[in-house]
C-alpha cells in the first residue's frame, strides 16, 4: 500500500489516502517519487476552476477532470518496477533516475503524431485527468514518458522541469525572438524569472520585466532581465516600454498573468508584426479591437506548457546549469494543504515541492 | 502631362487632374499603366477611415495618409522609361511587362530586411501613402519592386495578384494547413474566392466555405470548396462546421470579414490549436475569453497583404492557370468614383479594374 | 497457425512457414493482413545488402538485421484483436480498417520524441528488424502506429502509403518547393511517379522528370510532369534542363535512383541554392567538390521515409483521390518469391501487393 | 581624390593608386571608411582563386571577378554624402556612423526577393564583384545596406560583423541546435572561435572544438567551447567524438576548413539525421558513400555568409558584449600587402583590419 494526498471534494483540505500500488503492465513503469511539484494549476484543481469571461466560473468537470483526484503534475523519481515490454525494449532499467513527462496524450490526433501530445484533443495528463504525484508512487502509462536524469542531478530541480519551467519555455518557444527584439515579460513569479533565464540563455533578446512587486523585480533583474518596471503606476507603463525601445514598441510580449488588465496593456505597447503570447491562467476577457489585428499584423498565442522534446532540452540545460530552477519550500505528503494554501496566498517565491 | 483619378476629399468624388509625367532617375522606373485594380480599401481611402471598436471611427489621416491622393495599388503595365542604375544594371528594360509590387516600406526596419515590406514599420506603398495607380503613369522607387510578367499573360489579370490575389495568398500561407486540415473560409467574396483557389492549389486541405449568399456560395463550390454553409441562420453553423468536422472542430479558420459577429462564431468552431486569420477590414470588436487562449492553445492571427516573393509565385501560378482570378467589372480613368460606388453597393462580384 | 512467407537466408527462395498468432498484450494490437506491398528495398533484405563506395558490399546484417525474417512493411488489414490497455483507451476497436506505421523507434532518442520515428537511432522497423508483412497477421506494437482508414478506402491502395508514397512525400517535403520552383525528378518508376502526383498536389511547382525508358517518361507526363527528358543521350540532359530553367538550373533535385552516375548529373544542373535530395538506395559513390558547397550554397539531402503524421496526410489526399497510387500487380502469399523475382527484372510497373 | 589598395593582377603586391570619389546620387551613399577587415578569402582574390577536385584549379575569372579590383568587405565607417533619395527618405543622415552590408545581389532572384542576398544567382557583391573596402571611401549602391550602428561601438569591431562573424553566424544558424545537441566545429581560427561564441550565445548546445593548434585549442576553451580534441593524432578523433556524444556521434558539425581530409573525418562521426554544414574554401573533393545518405539522413549544406537581417542581429549581440570579436592586427591603407601576407602565412590569429 502507497500512500497519496487526494483532492476528494473542491475546496476540502486533502484527504491521504491508503492505496494499492499499481503492478505495472506491457510499457508501463512505476515511479518511486522523490519530488513532485506544487503548482498553481493544482490550485484550479483544488478550488474546482477557472475565472471565465464576465465573472463566469469554467468548472474544472466540465473539462474532464474527475474527484477524487490526486493532483501532482510535476514529477522525479526512481525507477521501482517495469512492465515486460519495457523488460525487452532494455532501454529504461530498475533504479533509474528519471523525470515524468505528464502532459500525456491519447496516441492518435494530429497534434500526439508530431510530438505535440501536450496539445492533444483528448488528454489523459497526469494529476489531472489521471492521478498524480502527490503520492509515493505513480503508474506512467508508457517508458517513453521517462527521460533519464544525470546520475548527480538534484531531484527537486528535476521535478520542476516538467511544468513550470517547461511552461515558461513552451512560451519563450512561442515568442521566436531575435537578438534585436526587445521582449517584455509581464510578472516575475516562478514562470517569469525561468522565462527571462531561458530568453537570456536561447535567443540573445533585450528583456523588460513588468510586475507590481519590487522584491520580484530584483529577482528579474538576477535572472537575465535588462530593464524592469514596476506596473503599479499605470499610466507610466506604455510610456516607459516606448522609452526602452526607441518608441518602436514591444517585438514580443509574454503575459505570465493573463488577466483582463494585463493583456490590455499587452496591446498598448506592441512593435507592427508582434507576438503576444499569452500564458497565465488568471482570466477575464479582453475587448479586442478587430481591425488593427490585420493592419498592424499581431499574433495572439495561446501557450501550453510544452512538448517531450522540449523537456529533454530543459534537462540539459539545468544540468549544465544554464538555468537554475528557484527551490523555495520544500514539504512532506502530508502537508500538501498547507503547501497549496501557502502557494495561494502569494507566500512561495520560487518553486515548492512535496518529498513522499 | 498625364491623368490621375485623385481623390481630393474624403467623400467627394475623385477628381481628374493633369499632372506632370514624372521621370525616373536612379534605381527608378516609369511605368505607364495598363490596369489598375479597384479594392475594398481603396472605400476606406475615400471615406477617411475605419470602424473600430465601439463604433469609434479610425481616421486614415491618423495612420499617415495625406490628401489629395492618387488610389490604386494594383497595378500592372509597361515600363515606360528607367533610372540611370537601372540602365547600368541591365535586367529592367523599356517595353518589359511588369507588376508593381506597391507594399514597399523604408527598407530599413527589421519586417524590410526578412522581405517583408508589407509589414514595414513606416510603410510609403503605393496608392496609399504615396500616389498610386488610378492614373496613367506611375513612379516606382526602384526597379527592385518590378517583376517581369509572361508576354501572354492578361494584365487586367496580372494587376490583382499584387493586393486581392496576395492578400488571399499571405493569409492561406499564415494558415499553414495540412492536407487532413479542415479550413474554414469566411467570406465568399473576391478574396474568400481566391483564397479557396490557392488553398486547393498549394495544400490538399478540406475547405467549407461561409458565406450569407447562396450565389456566392455556388461559386465558392466553383472555386475549390468542399463544403458550403449559408450563415444566415446563425444557430446551425456550429452544428454544420462540427458534423463536417467529425465534432473535432476547424483547424483553421480565414476570415475575410473580420467583423465582431464573424469572428465571434469563428472562436466557436475551433479544435485545439487552431488558427485564427483575420484579414478583413469591416472592424469592431471581440470580447476574447482569454483563459480559452492557453488552454485551447489557440492563434489570432492578423494577416495583411504579403511579400515580394509571395507575388512572383502568384505570377507563376496564374501564368500556368493553376489559380485564375475574376475579373467582371472594366473601367475607364474617369469612372474611378462610378467604380468605387458600384464597389461600396456590393454590386462587383469579382475584380473591378480600371484601364486607363 | 498463421502462414507467414519467410526469409531464411540471402538470395534462397523465401519459405511459407507456420507460426503461432501472436496475442496482443498491453498497448498491443493484433492486425490481420489484407494487403501488404513489395518494396525494393525488400531486394535488399533478400540480397543481404547493397552496393556501397568502391563495389563495396554493405551487409543487412552490419546494420542489425536478423535472419530468418518475415518481410514486409507496408501493410493493410483489419484489427483482430486487441490488448487490454487498447480495450480501456477505447479508440482502436476490433474490425476497425488500419494502415500500419511500420517505421518504428525504441521511442526514446531525440528523432522519436519529435515523431520522427522513421529516423530513430535505434530502429525497431516492421519487416526490417522485426518481422513484418508477408504472413497472415502481425503484431502492432502500440495502436499508436495504426492509422484508421476510411470504410471505402481500396486496401491495396492504403497498403502503399506506408513506404512508396511516404518515402516520395518525404522526399517532396524535404525539396520543400515554392509554385515557381522548378524541381527535377530522376526516375519516373513507382516512387518518382508519386512524387510527381505528390509535388503537383501540394506545391505549385514545375516538374522536369528524368529518365532512360520512354514509357515512364509518358507514365510522367501522365502524373504530373511538365516536361520529359530522356536521359540515354547523356551530353543533352544539361543542356535540356538548362533551357527548361531559363538558363538557372534546378532548384531542386529528386533522385530516386541514387546512383554515382545520376548524382553526377544531378550535381551539373543545379542552380545556387539548390538542394538535392538523395532516396534511392542503388549506391556507390560521389566525388563532390568541396569549394562548391559554400560558394553555391547547395545542400544535399539524404531523405528516408517519412514520419507517421506525414502518412495520415497521405491518407487524406488519397482517400479524396488526390494521389492515385498505381497497383499493377497482385500475388497471392505463396508467391512471394515470384513477385520478389519479377521486381528484381524491372517488370513490375506500379506496385505489387501480396494479398494474404 | 581618395586612396586605394587594389589588385592589379593576381600575385602581385597590391599598389596604391588615386581614384576620384565617387559622388552619391539617387539611393546611393558614400561612406568615409574607418576600418576594413582582412578577409582570407580576400588572399583567394589576390591568387586569383581556389584549389578545386583534382588538384584542379578554380579561377576567380571565371567566376565573374575582373581587375583591377579593390577587395575589402568588412567595411564600417561615416555616412559622408547621400544621394537625394536618401535625402527625402531622411532615415540615413550624414555623419551617421555604420556598417555596410557588402553581400549584394541584383535585387530580382528568388534569393534578393527573400532577403538573402548573399545568395543571388548573380551577384555583385563589394570588394569582390565591385570595388570594396582597402580605399579611403565607398559608394554604396543603396542606403538599404547600411546598418546604424550604436555610438559606443568600436569600428574595428563593427567591420568584422559583416563577413568574419557573418560567416559563422550563418553556419551556426544552418547547424540548427537545439540545447542537447552535441555540435562539433572544425577549426578553431578567427571563424570558428566567433561560431564557437555564437552557438553559446543562441542554441545552449554542446561545443566539441577540433583544431591541430594546441594554442588555438586553448583559445576555443575561453570561447566557448566544453570540449576539444587535437587532430594530429588521427586515429582518436572518431573515438574521442564517440566517447564525448555517449556513443551516439555528433549532431552536426560545422566544419570552417572544408578539405578532403577533415570532411571525411567530419562524415566517420556523424549521428543519424546530423547536418555537416560546409564553410572554409580549403577545397578538394570527397568520395561521397551515396547509400548512406538516406539511410542515415544525413544532410550535407553549404554556408555561405549570411543575410542582411542576420548582420543587424550581430550587431545587437555584439553591442550588448554578449560576443567579443577578436581584433589582433591593426594595418594602415599602404599596408594592405603585408597584411595579405601575414594572413595567409597564418600569422594573424583573430582579425585583421585596415585603418585607411
Amino acid at each position: 500500500m502507497m500512500k497519496a494526498a487526494r483532492i476528494i471534494k473542491p475546496n476540502e483540505s486533502l484527504e491521504i489516502q491508503d492505496i494499492e500500488i499499481p503492478n505495472p503492465k506491457g510499457s508501463q513503469v512505476l515511479v518511486k517519487i522523490q519530488s513532485s511539484g506544487v503548482c498553481h494549476s493544482d490550485i484550479h484543481l483544488w478550488q474546482g476552476g477557472y475565472e471565465g469571461p464576465g465573472g463566469q466560473f469554467l468548472k474544472t468537470t466540465d473539462r474532464g477532470v474527475t474527484y477524487p483526484l490526486t493532483p501532482g503534475h510535476e514529477i522525479s523519481g526512481i525507477v521501482e518496477n517495469i512492465g515486460e515490454e519495457v523488460q525487452q525494449q532494455g532501454r529504461i532499467l530498475k533504479k533509474d533516475k528519471v523525470l515524468v513527462y505528464p502532459w500525456i496524450g491519447e496516441g492518435l490526433c494530429p497534434a500526439c503524431r508530431l510530438g505535440e501530445e501536450n496539445l492533444c484533443d483528448n488528454p489523459r495528463s497526469l494529476g489531472i485527468y489521471k492521478d498524480g504525484g502527490y503520492a509515493e508512487y505513480i503508474l506512467v502509462p508508457s517508458y517513453r514518458y521517462l527521460v533519464k536524469l544525470p546520475e548527480h542531478m538534484d531531484m527537486d530541480v528535476a521535478a520542476t522541469l516538467s511544468c513550470s519551467a517547461l511552461t515558461a519555455y513552451g512560451a519563450v518557444k512561442n515568442a521566436n525572438m531575435k537578438p534585436y527584439d526587445n521582449i517584455v515579460i509581464v510578472g516575475a513569479g516562478g514562470l517569469g524569472l525561468m522565462a527571462m533565464q531561458l530568453a537570456k540563455a536561447v535567443s540573445g533578446a533585450k528583456i523588460i520585466a513588468l510586475d507590481l512587486d519590487d522584491k520580484k523585480l530584483k529577482a528579474a533583474k538576477d535572472n537575465g532581465a535588462d530593464y524592469v518596471i514596476n506596473t503599479k503606476n499605470e499610466t507610466d507603463i506604455t510610456k516607459s516600454v516606448m522609452e526602452l525601445t526607441n518608441n518602436m514598441g514591444a517585438d514580443a510580449v509574454i503575459d505570465f498573468v493573463n488577466a483582463s488588465k494585463t493583456v490590455d496593456t499587452d496591446m498598448k505597447i506592441l512593435r507592427r508584426r508582434a507576438k503576444v503570447v499569452l500564458v497565465g491562467l488568471f482570466g477575464g476577457e479582453l475587448r479586442l479591437n478587430l481591425v488593427t489585428m490585420p493592419t498592424r499584423a499581431y499574433r495572439i498565442i495561446g501557450s501550453y506548457t510544452g512538448t517531450l522534446a522540449d523537456m529533454t532540452e530543459l534537462i540539459s540545460l539545468a544540468d549544465r546549469e544554464i538555468i537554475k530552477p528557484i527551490i523555495s519550500d520544500k514539504f512532506k505528503l502530508d502537508q500538501a494543504t498547507e503547501a497549496l494554501s501557502k502557494l495561494k496566498e502569494g507566500k512561495i517565491i520560487g518553486r515548492g515541492v512535496l518529498n513522499p
